[in-house]
């Protein structure tokens, strides 16, 4: 069983190439949920959203997040009732999230709910949410405000810069059933090329989750999300600072020190290879790591599994 | 003020006319709310959407109920789910229901959220939920079966003969904030020309409603739902003989008897009015009451309040 610790967007892609290499029945996403919020009265989830509309094939395939042949209109019904537009969600989302909402209030847990939601998208792979507590990513600004993680991302476009980011709830919250389970469990532990901060980070930091991953005998790698010094996507070099972690791949790294077994970087960052593997004592294997299509992402994959066998050479 | 007992689309045409007779804003509208229903986890009230969106001119000229201009994205998306579409709906109406249910969700009670609706469809008219706490209509079938209201109307498409309805919750309920002033503070008191059973008689099971009515000085005047021995609209001669009651402008005044001071029937039942005005004591006026435009509804608000007036020849 392969068990990758999963964000949104890079996550998803990767994920798409994976189950091209591997039976998607063997391979469990651990998917962070500090992301999730409540817009009109809803539960969003927007990590485990991007991976089951990529892994559905039915993504947005511009905008890479929400769904294909979307339409707006209850969200633009909505207006009317002064629920703004800042975090807009389509109909063919919003089913999703009504059905999500419905099940919670029923009293079914967020990982039930999101197998349930996998089933409904016909997934061979198995989702699980980080935990089934209520766990909220917090960002604190330079200027001192405290925003939840989607009102800085998407309501200020991650304009401010950030003091700190936290887990609200992490304290309280479990891994949810299943995942230290498929973690022990694991022949190949993955990192996915997600945000180190609020993505993996906020994984991390459910209690028992990186205990499992240190004590699991399976192979750790990760794959690099900076390429070039710079973010693949979305705004990480905003927030590696606030956990004192440079913006390239040596700093990701450094970050995932104590986890990991091996490193994917990119070509664009091949000569930090040597750096990286001197530095952490890392077996580091340097390819394509930009998934602007489906083989690029089955390749990437298909090398990181290599190095999870040990396979230097992929 | 005028106060008007109401249902749903019957109802909400009838109030389309009142509101050409006499301001808006001094017309209330007590709405019965046993129909409301969970659908997909969310909060819908039938008649008073229907009258929200007949009053704001946005409702479905075919149908007569729902939101013109609509399209069905959500509901076709949630059937991934498993969830049914016995009772579809449409994606502006949606927002609705999900506004609402965010609403209720945060502990507003039905009649704030309510007027929050009116507000955001610019309605003039105050629209009252019979009562904001929690009560169904329930239909007990010839054979034996125990059916919610919706499950009967829409489900089964009022198919089943009926042995008996009752309004589940009415004995614990108490009438929204709002609805015994109005009452009490009415000038005249109209009693819409909706279902008798599962409109009007649920209002009525509001325990203070009925004595509200009966105290209150101003005049109260119907406007008969059967025309011809047949309903206008709906299937209410299938619940008329679950409370002992003719399917006549006649039976439906017995109903009435203690209640009213004037009784409007259609002319296909002037030959009615005297046997109604000898038996029950009440001052019948004779008129079109086929609401099939505007004009028709106006002149037949115009008549029920001259009726209240005292004033037979409308």
């Amino acid at each position: 069983m392969h068990v990758a610790l999963a964000g949104g967007i890079g996550a998803a892609r990767f994920l798409r190439g994976l189950v091209r290499v591997v039976p998607p029945a063997e391979v469990t996403a651990v998917v962070n949920v500090g992301d999730d919020l409540e817009r009109h009265g809803l539960h969003v989830s927007p990590d485990l959203d991007s991976i089951t509309y990529w892994l559905a094939g039915v993504i947005h395939p511009q905008q890479q997040w929400g769904r294909a042949d979307e339409s707006f209109v209850v969200a633009s019904e909505l207006e009317r009732f002064g629920e703004g537009r800042w975090f807009s969600l389509g109909d063919r989302d919003l089913a999703t999230h009504v059905f999500r909402t419905k099940r919670l209030r029923e009293g079914a847990p967020l990982s039930v709910v999101t197998a349930e939601i996998a089933r409904a998208f016909a997934l061979d792979v198995t989702l699980l949410p980080a935990t089934d507590d209520p766990v909220a990513t917090r960002v604190t600004t330079v200027d001192g405000r405290d925003l939840h993680f989607q009102e800085y991302w998407v309501g200020e476009r991650a304009a401010p810069d950030v003091a700190a980011v936290r887990l609200d709830g992490a304290r309280a919250a479990a891994p949810a059933p299943g995942v230290l389970e498929a973690i022990a469990g694991a022949t190949s532990l993955l990192l996915c090329p997600s945000n180190p901060v609020v993505s993996i980070g906020t994984i991390l930091a459910v209690p028992g989750v990186r205990e499992a991953l240190l004590a699991s005998p399976a192979p750790v790698v990760g794959v690099s999300p900076i390429v070039g010094g710079e973010v693949v996507r979305g705004m990480a070099d905003k927030l590696l600072p606030t956990v004192g972690a440079e913006v390239s791949a040596l700093g990701v790294a450094r970050l995932y020190a104590d986890l990991l077994d091996g490193w994917v970087i990119d070509v664009r960052d091949a000569a930090l290879a040597p750096r990286i593997e001197a530095e952490l004592g890392l077996r580091v294997v340097v390819t394509d790591t930009m998934m602007d299509d489906v083989e690029v992402a089955t390749e990437l994959a298909r090398t990181a599994l290599s190095l999870c066998r040990g396979d230097r050479a992929a």
